[in-house]
Formats: C-alpha cells, structure tokens, sequence
C-alpha cells in the first residue's frame, strides 16, 4: 500500500449509532493492509441466505473475493490413490455467484488501487449495531488528484434476497476527470489455494452464462453450474447522482454487466451510486431462466423503490432485536467485550429463521472447508442459536431432516441401520475423502439429536418434535442401536468409532460417542412414547423402543481405576505418553509435521473430547471425576482446533480454575478478530465464537440445560466485573446479570403470569414476570493448583 | 476367435523334453481365447531380469502386452482428496519396455488375427523341462489361403540380457502370399484398467525417443522415461529362412523397427525368422545413450552367434538345474502335480543371483499391484527360495540393504527410529495411498528381518549377515524399539499398527506383529554379538543389546482366557461377530461390498493372521493352543486374499485336519491355473505360489525351521500317496520322500563326510552322505470334527 498520510480528518460516521464506540465496531485501516484476506472474512456481511465478503468496493486488491448463496455449489470429482468402497466420489465445492459490490474507479486515468498512488486515510468499520461495513478513504492517485471515496454496504436481514451498496466520490483538491464503473461480474478470478487440507479446493470459470438483460441502468445475469445443475441469477438496480455533464453508458458481455459513468469532478461535488442487488438461485431441471431474472429484477427494484435510506433503517431495527436477546455485556475487559458482540453478531447474520437452511462451518464468510457443513453446526452454533434465534435453529434442523433421504441412502450403503448424516457438505450427501476422521465419526448423528433435544426443551416446540424432530430421533437411535452391540461384560459397545479428538481415531467406545449416543437413544424413546401415532407413522413399536432403552442403559463408560479418570476411548490411558519435551513450537499444529501413525497412538489430544463429553453430559460424571479429568486432559490437550479452547473454558471453570477458564474463553472469542490459527482469511471459525458464548455462558454464568430445565452455578473470574446475558426459554426472555456479589435473574418481557423454573447453585428457584431474583454468588471451593498444559500450550494469559 | 477346425494333426512339440507329459506342462487351445489376458501372465517367461508376457507372437489380440524390466518403471503423482502429512506424493508404475516379441504376420493381405477366418489349430504350451513357450498354429485366412505357424519363445535364464523367439511359417494347400513383420515396439498400446485397488495404473506413451540405429536386419532402440530418468536400450538381431525370391527391408521410426519379409510361399517351403533381442536399463543422469545402445548390440548378436539351439540347450540346462533342487513329486492326483509344477517354476524364473534385484508380487508376469514389490517377497517367496534357490533369496535381501537409505529417510519423516521399508515400491520408496493398510503395517520390517534369519539359518552364510543382513537387523530392531512401549502391566507394547489381516487396521498388539517383532529384536541382539566389530561400526554398543532383549522378553502376547484363544489383536476376541447369515456369496470379497467402517470393527477375517503368527513363530505357541486356536480363527476367515489359503493348510496339517489342508493347499496352487480370484490376468500371485510350496512341505512334510534346525513332523492326506521334495541345507541338497508308511530322508550329492542334523517326530537324527535314513510315519491323533468354515466359504474339496 502507499504510504499513509493522515491529511484530512476521518469524518464521523454517516450510519448512526456506534459513533466510535469500539466496544460496538471493528476497524481496520491502512496498517491492516498486508492481512486482507483476513479482514475480508471479519468484514464478511451475511443474512443467512447472501454472503458478501469484505472486499473493497473496487474489487482489487483482493485476497479471496467471495459472493456466496447459503447452499450454491458446484461438484467436483474425488480421485483416490487407492479406492475403497462407499469413499465419496463427488464433492460438494462452494463457488462465488456474481459479484455485485464491485465499483471502480478512475482518477485522472488511474484507477483506484490502493496499493498505487498515496493514502490519505483509508478506515473501514464493520458496525455492530447497524449491521453495515463502512468505508472511508482519502487517494492520491499517483498522477495527483485526490479524492475521497465513501461507501456504505449491508445485507440485508430482514429481505432474505436483497444486498446493497451505497457509494460516493467526491474531488479533494482539485477538479478531476473520474470514470466510475459499477459492475456486476460473474466468474471472477480468484487465487490458488495452498495444499493445507483444511483449505478450500478452486474450480475456474464454474459459471455458464444462460441469460442477461439490461434495462437502462439496470440489469440481470443469469447463470448455470454444470454438475450441480443449479442455475442463480443477480439483478442489479442503480441510483445514481453525478454532477452535470456526467455521461452514463450501459455494457454488458455474458459474465458482467457494467453502468460506467464518466466526467469531471469538481471540489464539492459528488457522484453518488447506490447499488440494490437480488440473488435467487433455483435447480435447472430444463426450465427457462427468464422467470428467475423476472424475479430477482422485481426485488433488485422494489429495494430501490424502498430506498437506501430505508433498508438502512431496517437494519438498525432488525439488529436491534436480535441485539435484544443476543447481547452480552461484559465489564472489565473492553476488548473482549467488543470480540464477544463481533462473535455474537456473525452468529446472528449466519443463518435465517425462514426456509430450511444450515450454517456452513465458515457460514457465508469464507470458502474454507469448501464451504462445507460440519458437525460443528449442531455441535456449538445451534446450541447458542437455541437461546438467541430458536426459529433459526429449528430451520438449520429442518435443513437436516429434508436430507434424511440421502442419509439414510448413505447408511443403507455403509450397511448400517438407520441414517447417517454426512460429515462434511453442501447438498446432502457425503463428501469427505478420508473416511477414518469422517464416516467413523458417527457421533454427528448424535450431535444432530442433542440439538433436537436441545431446541425442543428450550422452546417446547411439541409440533416441530412431531413433524420433523421425531424422525431425526429416530433414524439416529436405530443408527446406534444397529451399530453398537452387547459384549461379554453385558455392556453395550460402540467399536471403531472416531470421536471429536482428530489426533484419534477408529476407537472402541469413544466416551463422547457412547454417551450422546445414549442421550440419543432415550431422546428418542421419549419422544416416541410422547407421539405414539408418528413414532408409529415412523415403524416405531414398543419393543424398539425398549431395545432402544436397554442399550442405552448398558452404554459402556471405559474407566481407569489406577489413575481414576475417565478414558477418552477405550485404553486410551494405557497409550504411550506424547514426548512434549522433544515437541519444539514449530512442530505445532502436529498434523502437519507428524504422521496420523504417531498421533492416533499416543496420549495426545487435538481438541477437546472427553471434555466435550462432559461439557454436553455433565450428569454422567461427579464433580471428582471433573476435576480429576480436567486435569488430566488439560496435560495432554495441545488445542490444534479451534473446537478445543471453549469446552475447556466451560470445565475449567466448572472445576473452578476460573483464570485458566477466562484465557480459554479469550482464545475462543478472539479466534477470528486476532487470527490465532492464521486462517481467519478462508472465513470465520464460527464454532469457535459460539463456543465463546457457551464459554461466557455455561462457563462463568454455570448454565445446564442437558435435562430439559436450567440450572446456573454462576462464578466469575476476577477479570469480570460484570456479566449480563440473556436467553430465550419457551417464548420468554431471561436476562441473567452476574457481579461479584450476586446473581439476578429477570424475565423483563413478561407479564406477572409467566413462570419459569430455574435452579440457582442448587436451589429452586420459581421466576415469574414481575420481579427479578436475586441470588448471593457463593464462594467457589479452592480448586488447588491449575493442572499443567502441555509445555508451551497454555492458553495465552489475558494481560 | 474363428471356429475350431481340428483338421491337421497337432505336431509333436519339437523342443525335446516333455512329450504331452502334462505334469511338466501347460497347455492352452483355441477353446481359452476368452481368456488371453490370463493365459499371457499363465504363460510369461522370466530370467528375473526380463519379463515377456506370454502373448501371442503377432501382438494382436492381446489381454494386456507386457515386456518387463526388473526395476523399469516411471513415476506418477498421488492426489488425494485430503492431504496428510506423509502422504508420498509420488508413486511407481512398472511401464513396459519396447516390446521385441512381436512376430506378424499377413497372408494373402489378411493379417494373422485369430478374431478372423478359421482356426484349424490352435495350442499353446508352456514347456516346464525346457523353460520355453511354444506354439503350433493353423490358420485360415478369410481369403482361404492357409498356413501354419510355429515359434518357441524363451527367455535366457542363464544369459540376463537376453530373450529370443525361432519362428516358421508354411503354406499348408496351395501357394500363398505373404508378409511377414518383425517388430520392436516401443509405447506399444495397452488397454485402459478397472476401478479395482488392485489393478494397476495406467500411463500412456511413457517412452521418449532417445536414440536408434539400424544395421542389416539388425537394430536398436533407446528411450527414457521422463520422471524417474530411466533409459532402456532393446537390440534385435535377427536371423531369417526364406525361399527364393523374397524380399526384405528394413524400416524404423522412433518408436519401432521393423524387419518386413515378402514373397511368395508355396506348400513344403517355409519362412523361418529367429528373432535375438538384448535388453538393459540405465540411470539417464544426462549420459550419452550410444554406449548402453552397443551393450544391447552386442548381447543380441553374441546369442545370434551363439545360435538358438544353443540357447535351447543351456536353457534347458539351467531348467535341469533347478528342477535338481526345487522338483516336487506329488503321486495321487495329477492336476496338483502339474500345478505344483508350474508354481515352482514361476518361482525359479521370478529371481536371479546375480545383482540386487527384488522380485514384484506378480514377478515380472503382468503390472498387477503397479509392479510394486510388498511383504509377500520376504513373507513368503524368499522363504521357499531360501531352500530352493538361496542365492536368489540373497540378491533379493541385497535389494532390501542397498534401499536402506530410503527406509532410514522415512523412518525419520514418520519421526520413528531406525529404519522402516516400504509397504510397496519398486524404486525403493513407499509408494501407498492409503496408510492404514500400508504405513502403519510395519511387520514388513521383521518379515525382511525374518527372511534374514532364515536365508542365515539355512545357508550358514556368515559374511552375507556381516556385511548386509546384521545391518538390515538392526535398524528394525532400533524401529521396534522406539516404536513400542512398556505399558502399566510391565508388558511390551505395539500400538496402533495393521497386522497381515487388511481387514482389520490400526490395532493394538497384533500377535502376529509382536511375535515377528520379538524374533527381529532377538535376531538382532544374537546377530551383534555374533559380529560385535560390525556392530560397533553400526553404532550399537551392550546397552542398545540389552534394550532390545528386554523389550522381546517383554512382547505382549494377547490372549482372551475365557474362549481359551489368543487375540489376533488385543481385543479381536470381544469385537462383534460378522453376521455370515445375511452375508451372500456375491458379497464376497466382502472389501468390495462393505466398508471398512465395517469390516475394520468385527470379527471377520481376510487373510490368515493369527494362523500365520502360528506358521512363522510355532514355538510360541501349544499344541492345545494352535488346535483350538486353528478351529477359531477358521470360522472367521474368508480368504478374501490369496495369501491365506497356504498358513491356513500349514496350521490345519498340524493340528490333524488334512483333508482340509489339502483342500487349502489345492486352493493356493490353483490360484492361477484355475484363475480362482479372477485376477490371473494382471500377473500370477508368486506369494499363494510360494505359499502352495510351503503348505506341501511345511504342511505335509512338517517342516519348521524357526530355531535354526530342521525339523520334519511329516503326516500325508490320503489322497497323497507320495511326496518328494528336497531343500538346500548349508549347501548340501536334503532330499525328503514320504509315503504313508514312512519317511525317506537323503544326502544324494553329498560324500561319506557331510552330516546334516535334523530332527523327525521328535527323534533326533545325524544324516550323512552315506546313505538314507528311513523312518516310520507315526499315526496322527485323531482331531476331532473338522472345524466349520464360514458358510460358503470352505476351501473347494477335491475330487
């Protein structure tokens, strides 16, 4: 980048609201310019449906430009060295729709391109209460003039198929000739990819142009992908102000149309562009792409018809009722409280209540993974979305249920009851190409459970438990049932399994797995016995159910007696020890510097597992064992993932090593805004930020939910002064505010006749709506000494 | 093919020897055409340098065409869906070398095609006295005209660069013209493969044109491979018979040379061409390829000047030569007589003494397995060559210490100690895509040292184990030793390893494993105090002695008390049962039809594992035991795998049960004669070949020789009435006849002096050159029930 030259003053945000609160905003300005992959996964704009990543509005330079549609894919084949049966032999591959944000600029001939010419100032601001990216910036060209460029972006949440731009130029010192060219461009060029397994693969020019059309300043692109067969349209609808004497002309080629204004800008005034964008996608099937551009045309126009303006303040308003529920206010440590609202926020913007939709483990942030869902969607985001977007929860579970056919093909081809959902995809269907760390990791189908369970205790939603949870429930206890078998010890066993821990794999009676498969088992026979006539629809009876029950009761639980911990899997503790003191710090992340012959044997832990198991059970396991467990696995957990730190925030503090829980917590929440794993530029880790909340949440607030009421055992650690958050718990919204001193719990919504039951460190308590509770905070017993990381894998110490 | 006309009198074969003697040959006719690809690897011929696939003489039609060099072969990469570290990125492809065999031939402007026209004869023979393939032909034309053809192929067992091919034509009815083409071709065309794992790859034109000339009807040919910089020079010279009034010439293009005789031959005359060609191979490393193109010129025209009879003649002598030694009469039934025969003398043919050359799982037979080279060289080819042919057994352990570097370079990027060779290759470095089944199976290391052993044990070649084998010794002791660990119960462990049973995969405490690592630490240990200067040179002092003699006094040995068997792995025992009931014969081989997810949890077995840790190390086991363990392990096993049926008649003559140890041993011998698994066609499985040796002679002759000393417990099946086999012993030839009454144990070769001790039915005995011992055979106890086999699965009974 030029150099930076603080010339001319930021101006005050245009948006209102945040006005430089950096509790509320992440910035990012010229100094960040060498991590711009990154800052366009943290500037990422999202509405569960549409994903604009943060890229400058003049599209270079770029790290990864990104346009993503919640499910739009292409397939890709798989090639194996060495075939098996049942291995995947198509994946599933996220690939850009159009890019819509694009707007370049020309300044005396020279385009605008940051990396050219000097920067006076140059700030962009994702602002957290406006759900919008703002960007300012002061540009010399390298020929002189100078001018300033302001734009406004957002997606819009509450018009699932609307994003839009907002744009200005105006000449600094001295009158200038600009050229403006607002495009939309389909098969952008994007970069090659490092061979890092975790990264996404790059398919070139997926897109085949069906249709466009323009109409004035207006226009549509309608394109298809070939194996996928998913056709997906953008229409654009411009407003724009020029000074006099602008010329405007309209071109257009198959892969972009493009609204090019030309003339000259004189000190004070301006050109303003404001882009109104529509994206639909629909499958091919030999239709006619003309009445998906109608459509996306219509909405592009009734956006502008509405007017920025508008749409902003619909922004604010559909931010500030989430921020209703979802806000957490932490005291005492101000960049937390701002990495916090950044995590809670993706979270928010990642899915949508309506259609049926799941959240990719980047949501529409990145094309890491390639863009797959993994089992950390029911695993650590739709826990959280539970409490503060249940209606978009249950739509990532239908999204689930809707691929049952495809799962239970794929159980039926493993030759296994049931179904089994996927561990990594876009559209259903299996794409993983290395089966040990995926097909074995039946524990997904558990996941998929506990988070119907989960949502169906918080909402008591009976009639989404009956049409679509039931049969979730189902299909996964008879996975388990047919799976596991009774051994000599009358136990019942779950062999060759792979659990969370991916430095293990194929293990007999992972913890984890044996135990939500349990949970899954008894969910699923209470909610048959609770819809007899669907469980009956289903080809549920009562001997099924009871076979369901015996396994469930016989779930073997592998103990070591001599050491008194839990194994993670069954001899886990018998495994050689991990040689830390031959480990240096750059052989960290081990997998890329040690083969799976190593670390599937051996005592040492990518992220947490058995820990996991007793952060999504904590009944199975007295308050001893925790602590005797914590402390073992902490010795050998070197958190290669960032799944791990959360977990291991929520048990430490459970065991009450509050400092080590509050580090934990920091590492989770500032994954992304810190990029502590170096791969925040593929997108948003958002497992990690909602396993920040849970951090916060089960961690210091103490919250259980794993029998269907809540529970607290709040306990803050010295960083916190102070804590508030709230939930949604069947319709209500509890508000939970911890200090020091004591605990208070307030339904403020309610009226005087609304109830809810909770349990305060042991004690009952009965909340109705018209008063808050208060509780004192009990003294947390001295846990002793923290247990030991591994050498130099302590969380890092919050200053 | 045409109809079958059996209207000219097959001719007597005009190679001496064999006379329509069907124990000492193979016979194929115009009723095996559906059958070319196996017939070609059923008839390939070797010296273990070249391999000349035995396809018909005018290349067309063809199974797949093959001319192999040991060791020959190009790269390719390796992708995988999801990269891991140490993950080899390229692999090794056996490709062929110009084929020279290439006779063809057109009559009246047909081609000689037996697709075409009328076969009035049609027969091949592979002659197992002469060491030569032979071939009588009659044909019509589609036109009418008719001929015959006649060739003898061989390849020189006692001149390595050299292969040759007599052939003659002749008019039968009326006067005929013809042309006739003598080809080198190189890229010659290969058909595509299946999907099947096993097959091997295919890459197309691999062979750059280096250099060529042409001299009379003489020529050769260099070209070289691009990524492994290999160069191959083929030679031809020829020697040609024609009428009067022929013509010749010669053409060349950089891929062929081609030799063209025209004319006109009427009844009585005939064509004669003798076609001598010389093959060698070189590094490329930027040399001038004319000197490598003057070898092959020169061994070409010295075999012409030898002339063909001569060859005839020293190749049948070398063929007496080793029949000398390595000849099995098998009275009772004559089909496992031939096919004893046969395995023998694919064995004989696959090796050489001369260089380090190691022999492929299919030989140089067909490019099976890519051509790789795996365990079943050590674990089973060069324990029967070791008695058969030690010196072939010695270049191949050679092969094994001059790739030590590569072992070493891996051992240290899979972060182990000492050295670990790999699971396949032919260049010397590990060339598995999938590590399950290959990294992690690292008994291939004390199976190399096992072979070691034994070649040492049976040859008392002390200097071969000083200056290579006590080196390939110790660095698998120093692999075993780092790699295991002393567990909680003081016992010595080996985690997360694959046994010989692929279907089951990272297991702990494989027995088979840890008794073969027992034997190499034990090998190793005795070995350096044997040659303690070597081993100081090897930098192992008293300490490294004593650690790895504690580590295999420690071996842990897992055995499941209750069901009074040992565990094929710790915990085989308690793994879920297969369901055999729901199990169909078309499900078998069940890898094709299930999951590893599957396969790898239950207890079903493909390939003798615990049976084999029985056979290789059967002092570490009770006679109570091996019964009860045989009797176990049969009913969960399913010889998916060829290497299975051999252990399993090893063990199942010791324990009594003959009948089905001859069924087995049946099984292993006809693998490729009757083609039982189907995959004769990509070259012939040398290990079931070895293994049918070893179930005649460790089975039924009661052959162990783990501690050094031979030892007999001979019992026959009754449909043996006789058997005779013999083994070089310390340089004496052991020659061992057993009947049903008694056993014949002789010193033929040696004088009064020589005394070899052996030991029968637990009766010591001094052998000397004097003159035969004879022995009761005792009667052997009655074992009880045959065990069941899994359904369908029982070795086919004999007739």
């Amino acid at each position: 980048m030029g150099g930076v030259v603080p010339h001319i003053a930021d101006r005050p945000p245009t948006v209102p609201g945040t006005k430089g609160d950096e509790r509320w905003r992440v910035r990012r300005t010229a100094e960040d310019a060498d991590r711009l992959a990154e800052t366009e996964s943290v500037f990422a704009l999202s509405n569960g449906w549409i994903g604009w990543r943060g890229t400058l509005d003049e599209g270079e330079p770029y790290g990864m430009p990104g346009t993503y549609l919640n499910g739009f894919h292409e397939r890709r084949e798989l090639s194996y060295p060495e075939e098996g049966y049942a291995f995947p032999q198509l994946s599933d591959t996220v690939i850009s729709a159009p890019n819509a944000t694009l707007i370049r600029l020309w300044v005396g001939g020279e385009r605008l391109d940051l990396r050219t010419g000097t920067i006076r100032v140059h700030d962009r601001v994702l602002d957290l209460r406006a759900g919008v990216v703002e960007r300012h910036t002061g540009w010399e060209s390298p020929g002189g003039p100078a001018v300033r460029v302001h734009s406004v972006r957002l997606v819009a949440l509450p018009r699932r198929a609307v994003a839009a731009v907002r744009w200005t130029v105006e000449a600094l010192d001295a009158p200038v000739d600009v050229r403006i060219c607002s495009d939309a461009l389909a098969n952008e060029r994007v970069p090659e990819r490092s061979d890092d397994p975790r990264a996404a693969s790059v398919i070139h020019d997926p897109l085949t142009a069906e249709y466009r059309r323009v109409d004035g300043p207006d226009g549509v692109l309608v394109h298809r992908t070939e194996r996928s067969a998913q056709r997906v349209a953008v229409a654009v609808a411009h407003e724009v102000e020029t000074p006099d004497g602008f010329a405007s002309a309209v071109d257009e080629t198959p892969d972009r149309l493009r609204l090019a204004l030309d003339g000259t800008l004189r000190p004070g005034d301006r050109v303003r562009v404001t882009k109104f964008a529509a994206y639909e996608c629909e499958p091919v099937d030999g239709s006619d792409p003309t009445p998906l551009a109608d459509l996306v045309v219509a909405e592009a126009r009734d956006a502008r018809a509405e007017g920025f303006d508008a749409l902003l303040a619909a922004q604010r308003a559909a931010v500030d009722a989430a921020w209703a529920v979802a806000d957490v206010e932490l005291d005492g440590d101000d960049e937390l409280q701002q990495a916090i609202r950044f995590a809670v926020f993706h979270l928010i913007q990642a899915g949508r209540p309506d259609g049926d939709r799941t959240i990719p483990a980047k949501g529409l942030t990145g094309n890491g993974y390639d863009g797959h869902m993994l089992w950390d969607t029911e695993g650590y985001v739709l826990p959280v979305l539970t409490y503060l977007a249940p209606d978009v929860a249950r739509s990532a579970l239908r999204w689930r249920h809707a691929h049952l056919t495809e799962a239970r093909e794929r159980a039926a081809e493993l030759r296994l009851t049931g179904a089994t959902s996927p561990w990594r995809t876009i559209g259903g269907r299996e794409c993983s190409g290395y089966w040990p760390a995926a097909t074995a990791g039946l524990h997904v189908n558990a996941d998929i459970a506990d988070a119907v369970l989960r949502y169906v205790a918080a909402t008591g939603d009976e009639g989404f438990l009956a049409e679509t949870g039931l049969e979730l429930l189902v299909e996964t206890a008879r996975l388990w049932r047919g799976y596991g078998h009774f051994g000599d010890d009358g136990d019942f066993h779950l062999h060759g399994v792979t659990g969370p821990d991916e430095y293990t794999a194929l293990v007999d009676d992972n913890v984890f797995t044996n135990l939500v498969a349990r949970r899954n088992l008894r969910g699923a026979a209470d909610a048959a016995e609770r819809h007899p006539e669907v469980a009956a629809r289903l080809g549920v009876d009562p001997a099924e159910v009871a076979g369901w029950r015996a396994a469930a009761g016989a779930v073997h639980v592998p103990y070591d007696g001599k050491r008194g911990v839990h194994q993670q899997s069954a001899g886990f503790t018998g495994l050689p020890e991990w040689d830390f003191a031959n480990t240096s710090d750059d052989d960290y992340p081990l997998l890329l510097h040690f083969p799976y012959l190593e670390l599937y044997r051996k005592q040492v832990v990518k992220q947490a597992d058995l820990v996991l198991a007793m952060q999504r059970c904590p009944g199975e396991f007295t308050a001893d064992e925790k602590a005797r467990n914590v402390a073992y696995y902490e010795a050998r957990t070197v958190r290669d993932s960032s799944l791990s730190a959360s977990p291991q925030a929520v048990l430490a503090a459970e065991v009450g090593h509050l400092d080590l829980a509050y580090d934990l917590f920091a590492e989770s929440v500032l994954q992304d805004l810190a990029d502590l794993g170096d791969k925040t530029a593929d997108g948003l880790h958002l497992a990690s930020l909602a396993g920040a909340w849970l951090a916060l949440v089960q961690g210091f607030g103490g919250l259980r939910d794993d029998r269907g009421v809540l529970s607290f055992d709040p306990r803050l650690p010295t960083a916190i002064r102070r804590l508030a958050f709230c939930l949604r718990w069947h319709g209500h919204r509890l508000s939970v505010t911890l200090t020091a001193g004591e605990a208070r719990y307030e339904l403020p919504d309610a009226g005087p006749d609304a109830t809810v039951e909770l349990w305060h460190h042991g004690e009952h308590i009965y909340l109705d709506g018209g008063s808050a509770v208060t509780r004192p905070m009990p003294a947390i017993p001295d846990p002793g000494p923290e247990p030991p990381s591994p050498p130099g894998r302590r969380a890092g110490r919050r200053p």
